[in-house]
């Protein structure tokens, strides 16, 4: 088993003062240490803080977005593997307690407890320092992605597989239903199908294009 | 379309002196009204804001309660049902604004129209009052469900089934295996299967008291 965290190392990553120290080296335990209690508690509570505190971001910045669109936001802000990345970027893999075959099964790199640990800081942040504390760090931390998300208008096949994962349906399906014209200016017709949500059709001068502009008739008609 | 919403009823409904009605007329508003801005983003943001406070509430009540555990009540606390319910106890369904066609189909008593509107008040509440006022509305309407949840425990079938919800898996499949002993003392042995988790068995007199305890079987083996 590691040595008690680096409660140190770890201050610049959360920037605030421990009222309860003991909270912050919960939220660094892993489960395969055999201490207890382990994170997973206040991960639980930290999933949820993440969601509503970026669910409230995404309210204020995009007054505009129909709730279609801040859920494939938010579904990608609050992904396992950005808050894996996030703790990659704090470098909060060494600070996490492993029992030792985990350990050396490289648990201190892997997405799910990378995120997790994350999570759990926020679950920590919140119970020792209130929401302000635990907004303050998300803040800092999503900056840049929440940045890039204005700034990036995605590609509507993106969009539509994220409205999609959004409403935990399957991944949306093309079919080429017909090539039509002269073999100098073919047409092609597309039909995208979400499996219990609907489908849409769309002609293109390439496949490429028809899938693209079929995913954009879907979302305008099932609403983004 | 309906006339406008009656506030002054609300106001015992959400205890609160809105600071901008119109937040609360939105929160009212169904799409089939062709009244911009209806109540989705509200809801989008409630949803979220219900389900961090749940989580807290969940948290502190049961200080030993396992991740698994706290997500089961939380699942069944925020879900769709449990949100009408709390509508109908409210009487909220006269006041909420329809299309006259979704007016006619009975949308004033849907179970998702009237879920909907619950997390949109609450979104509502937390944009005008702040986290305080949203975490009033939920503890007071919520009180007796997290009562219950502490005094009931639930049947290890539907605990198991409950986990597997939460965990985004098919349902807790169960397998007769053998019978075995003489007729006056029969013995039943049930292996029961999620998908992708794994599985476990267990011995009982009778199919399903085999059953209930392969339920708890697994639950223990993987960690509620």
């Amino acid at each position: 088993m590691s040595a008690e965290p680096d409660l140190v190392a770890l201050l610049p990553i959360i920037d605030h003062q421990p009222r309860n120290p003991a909270l912050f080296f919960q939220a660094l335990t892993h489960g395969s240490t055999g201490i207890s209690p382990d994170y997973q508690r206040l991960e639980f509570l930290g999933d949820r803080v993440l969601g509503m505190v970026i669910a409230e971001l995404l309210y204020t910045r995009f007054p505009k977005a129909a709730e279609g669109q801040m859920s494939a936001f938010l579904n990608r802000l609050v992904s396992r593997e950005s808050c894996a990345e996030i703790a990659r970027t704090c470098k909060l893999g060494p600070l996490i307690r492993l029992g030792k075959q985990a350990r050396d099964d490289g648990g201190a790199g892997s997405t799910n407890i990378l995120g997790d640990v994350v999570e759990a800081l926020i679950g920590a942040l919140y119970v020792d320092g209130g929401l302000d504390a635990a907004r303050a760090f998300i803040e800092r931390h999503w900056a840049d992605r929440i940045g890039a998300i204005s700034e990036a208008p995605r590609h509507p096949k993106s969009e539509l597989q994220e409205w999609a994962a959004a409403r935990n349906r399957k991944t949306p399906v093309y079919t080429l239903l017909r090539k039509s014209g002269p073999d100098h200016d073919l047409r092609f017709t597309v039909q995208v199908e979400i499996k219990g949500l609907g489908s849409a059709e769309a002609t293109g001068t390439s496949k490429q294009e028809a899938e693209t502009l079929a995913a954009k008739q879907f979302l305008a008609e099932h609403g983004r």
